[in-house]
């Protein structure tokens, strides 16, 4: 028996989808390279930085099996980023690939997804494998030279063995 | 007796104000330039652009007389773009000069003050005389050479001679 | 007697010009503003911001009596910029207002003109005032919105009473 | 017998080196990636875009085997080009990797390494893999991400059979 070398990414904690016809996790992507970006709507980095570099990802790899999926993770102004105001965001910035509002439990400013993934602030982001595991995590904009030839790599992995039933395409 | 030229810009009509103790009014600023700058919070040219340009002219016109003031032209999305998000806007982006949220009345999605101006969406940028005259007004972002050239020929201009007490810097 | 304020600008030495179909001096420009701006073709901060920032003054104040002169001032690596160099950077870069090579002298590294303004290095700026004397001069590359408001100043100061004839604009 | 599916990527034809002690040839490097950029030290769009994107290759990829080397293709104001430019430019620019310059012949404006690869003019750009064969080959500067992602997959092909005895690196 073997263990595994790398984390398993833990599982999204999502209060509220858009952007897709029904809820996503982790799970039922598996056999899937996933890019989870975790944003505020009120972010500067995010607005300026983290979105536009999502959305060329999102044109380079249109033809492959990646899928993107972002958090909206509220941690402040947490009156003034509801997701009344998200749906608009999100129409105003022509984000098109799913988006989750990160689930806010009681006693705590920051939201559940953000809590197991140990993220410092935002922008986050996350690469994780075929076989469900981390392969980066980074607070900040990253270069996209090396962000296109992260994920060139995990695409390139081949599917993990249990994937006997890979997840359909939202 | 002679006709005035330019038109008097008409009087700013605002529900609330941030980054001022006390409300304003073109009528209490006479004496001054002025640039007028209408925004919405979920505008993508005015977030990218428009603001980052009234941030540098704040900058490099620090230790003269003009006055900026920005308005908060919500025309969609209105629930979106609540006093509540904007107080959080303006802190994360530092925006530091006045604000006023332009008067919404029933039965027109046009707030009060975008209809008086005439301005065809955000982000438009008015600049009013020492005379309280439209020196010039434009939709979408200038050129920061040509922005800049006008507000220095409007603070060459000597002061009306009506201005016998110009206002107080707020 | 009366002693000037600011000093007049010294004259420019050049051995060749492109550009222009006679040679010019800051004194046959006397009575027009002049934006005088010193570069070197290898020099990166010239050709990513300085020049663009020539080209956008150009632009904007392509309808007064503002005067673009550049001057190639070459300090170093001799041999690599030498005119023939130069006349086809020009045609590349598309630079269309009279440029003047700086008048190497034996002896010296530093050509004449750079030795008389003092300038420190590539891109430097000089503003000339009507009356020649120099109204700014700057090292370096700097704010769009501050370049236009001092050339805006320069170009609404009255002609000198000494300009009788202004100059004629090649 | 199987006949190659693409083709070999043809010789490099250089009169001079900067930047390696010694000649490259594709041969020699055959074994690892080699990412062959042509440009030209008087092409804007060279200075502004592609060079820049070829530095943030060779740090993304410091610690790969990949080969970047530059060709100086020379095609238009060949005076003006003079390998005394481009040793001066290539301080100037801090440009590290090897670069050559394509070969001219009596007779013809066109050197003779653009001509066997075909190119339309500069900036372009040819990824070539381990085996030596063409992957990728484009006129202009292409997008960072797939930029990325495509050096990524030539580094992460096996080494071909016949590379018994890779190329040391310069």
């Amino acid at each position: 028996m073997t263990l595994p070398e790398t984390p398993l990414a833990p599982e999204l904690a999502v209060s509220e989808w858009f952007n897709t016809p029904a809820p996503l996790t982790l799970a039922g992507l598996r056999g899937r390279p996933v890019l989870l970006h975790s944003f505020q709507l009120l972010c500067p980095g995010c607005v300026a930085q983290a979105i536009p570099q999502v959305q060329r990802i999102e044109r380079v790899f249109a033809h492959t099996d990646l899928q993107v999926v972002g958090i909206h993770t509220v941690f402040e102004h947490h009156a003034a980023m509801s997701p009344v105001t998200l749906r608009a965001f999100l129409h105003e910035y022509k984000l098109k690939s799913p988006v989750g509002v990160d689930l806010k439990e009681d006693g705590s400013d920051i939201p559940v997804t953000m809590q197991r993934f140990g993220w410092r602030g935002t922008p986050s982001c996350v690469l994780i494998g075929r076989d469900g595991t981390i392969l980066h995590q980074a607070f900040g904009v990253e270069d996209d030279i090396a962000v296109g030839a992260r994920i060139a790599m995990a695409l390139s992995a081949p599917p993990p063995r249990s994937a006997a039933a890979p997840a359909a395409t939202p």
